[in-house]
């Protein structure tokens, strides 16, 4: 296994060395492969980002992650900060390093988790409005001009965050890619609300710029605006103005204006830029935002549902009725000799029968949180490998239609 | 990795595909070494039977035991038959198949957990004597001549087992080890008591035998008597009467005693058949009994500790009084960069820092149980390497001096 690892000690080098190259783009839509070279390696995009939000992808370690293939773990500013601390982190030999996988990484601003500890608890949003809650909690937090001051979820403990602080922690932590602090607005918002929230995120992302003090990470401006076409295509604009990579924020809570959001947002920044789409996710939306011209994704869907006891199947046996996913605990797994998929040729469906994995799961036997994430990260690795591949040989939309139809 | 596997669907084989051969024995002590060959493979002795009660050793996959380099793995009968079912286990290709271990495997014979539903719950003593509860619970068994009615644990069913029953189950199993049906006398029986346990046990020792229908197990007598003198070696002779390997019941019970009963049974017992001391257990338990002509061992101590954060370490580091074990979940491992064990050499200790271990245990992160078990069962595995060395380079003692004094 050649090791991805150049130079995990490089420490505010003066050079630049994160940069992005389309490779192909297709023609009948605005789908696109390319690579983004990082100290750490290469992420072939488009891509899907491994969730690990303390460090850890759950229940696989680093080589793990080699062995599945992936190209980028993204991890959780807010969560590390609290635990162990970037400080840590950063004695440890970084993110990279310190979790034996040696290669690319990402880190988030934190803004998500001042969203989830803020107006989502005061609001009754979760991460997807249809998950909607009538429950209505006090916020954690305090948002104000500065920052916000918020208590931590593990003791309660006083915390600030803001635009300097989440860079600097971003920083300690080393990931080579990382994004601008921003303030999330609730899909609840009127219009007034969310150009209030875009305005103070706009002033974040310019200190966010401003504090950046390492030159080996590429940072991520992050778009908002709500499903406001006039404010998505404002912070688009304004993003494209001050950063050489976007993030898009917020859309993935509105799914049923997710891909206007998504439309507007990439026609109003220049095509050469790599662009993330934060916390997406199903199978069906990855394929449409691919088509709408995004490089990079990440989602707890595969690592989450893992845990439920769901593994992800290639079609026809997967499909977008099932969500491409299947439930090991029902009773007609209980004495099969399959694989999880017949079709997948990762080290669980080499090695374990459903029949096995199904005892395991009833049993609440550690070992299948390992071997359902392990598959299913798989399955997202394989199919962000045809998209490109599909890309590359000008059949994207073909693929598409396979898995969709 | 050459895979141990030779032929897993050897079924009802008239040939007797098990044997056992002492290689060197030590001048000074009875600790011998030696080979038990299975048609799964070898069995270096002495050695250590990684536990994995429920058909998974907790945590760890097939290529996981493989790399640590353990020679067995035995799983509890019980627990197999009444989740997932002896017929799925046989379907799936057998226990070892089935975890995709493919080594040589032992099951139990189902007592322990007659007593542990039984006369445990009424005198309220468990694993040890020390840890003797004052908490008195009905007993979930009814014991007669004929076998064990009982309840599941799981569902409570009624269930009934017998030395029949124990046999076709562990048949279906496909264990090359296996071990004849018993009751497991109490650590607080009087004389007549315990007389009266073991004249059951004599008579379920023999169904068990009559009830064998494959000839490529090999069947375990188990030696009982408690702390009595006379009864262990009346146990001990049965038992060499009637059996070409031979374990050792209920004295891990009674730890005050048990060299003691270790010593009566060994003397008793053909010096050429194998011998297995079961539920056992601690490093200096091991030197000692090793040193008593013991060839193998199983306890969970290794793998459940690790999931309370206990990871073992070599001497000096470890020693007698600490248990070889240190606390990863002590503030001191926070930042720490150190492996868990600096005479280590196993995978975890090669990638990974008690830092971030401490990280991972802290977050209740999963794979901080799969490092910690991979290690602990890495540690014995090692243990047992240098005393079959040391054995056959005729410095046993020395060893057990360096690890004990």
């Amino acid at each position: 296994m050649p090791s991805r690892h150049t130079d995990p000690d490089i420490m505010h080098s003066m050079r630049k060395t994160v940069s992005f190259a389309i490779k192909v783009k297709d023609k009948s839509t605005s789908a696109r492969t390319g690579q983004i070279k990082t100290p750490h390696g290469i992420v072939r995009t488009p891509n899907f980002c491994a969730v690990g939000t303390q460090g850890s992808v759950k229940a696989l370690d680093g080589q793990d992650l080699q062995n599945i293939g992936l190209d980028i773990v993204l991890a959780n500013t807010y969560h590390l900060h609290i635990r162990p601390g970037e400080k840590v982190v950063q004695k440890l030999g970084g993110l990279a390093k310190m979790m034996n996988w040696n290669g690319p990484t990402m880190t988030d601003s934190g803004g998500f988790q001042v969203f989830s500890l803020g107006i989502a608890l005061e609001q009754g949003v979760g991460k997807l409005l249809k998950e909607e809650s009538t429950q209505r909690k006090p916020r954690l937090n305090k948002i104000t001009q500065e920052g916000v001051y918020f208590q931590s979820h593990l003791d309660g403990a006083k915390l600030f965050l803001s635009p300097e602080k989440s860079i600097e922690i971003q920083e300690a932590l080393g990931a080579d890619l990382i994004i601008a602090f921003d303030d999330l607005e609730s899909p609840k918002y009127s219009y007034k609300e969310t150009l209030q929230s875009l305005e103070l995120t706009e002033k974040w992302l310019v200190r966010s710029k401003n504090a950046q003090k390492r030159h080996d990470q590429l940072l991520y401006g992050v778009t908002h605006g709500g499903k406001y076409e006039d404010l998505r295509i404002k912070s688009a604009k304004f993003n494209d103005l001050h950063f050489d990579a976007i993030a898009l924020g917020g859309a993935h809570l509105d799914k049923k204006n997710m891909y206007d959001v998504v439309r507007w947002t990439v026609e109003n920044v220049a095509d050469a830029k790599p662009k993330h789409m934060l916390g997406v996710g199903e199978i069906d939306d990855i394929f449409n935002i691919v088509e709408l011209g995004i490089d990079t994704f990440d989602c707890v869907i595969p690592t989450r549902v893992a845990r439920m006891g769901w593994f992800f199947v290639n079609p026809p046996e997967g499909n977008k009725k099932n969500r491409f996913r299947k439930d090991i605990s029902k009773s007609l797994n209980s004495a099969s000799k399959d694989p999880l998929d017949k079709k997948c040729t990762c080290m669980v469906c080499l090695s374990y029968t459903k029949g096995y994995i199904h005892h395991l799961f009833k049993a609440r036997e550690l070992l299948v949180y390992r071997l359902l994430t392990y598959h299913n990260l798989f399955f997202y690795k394989t199919l962000m490998e045809q998209i490109r591949e599909s890309i590359e040989q000008r059949r994207f939309l073909k693929l598409k239609d396979k898995w969709l139809s």
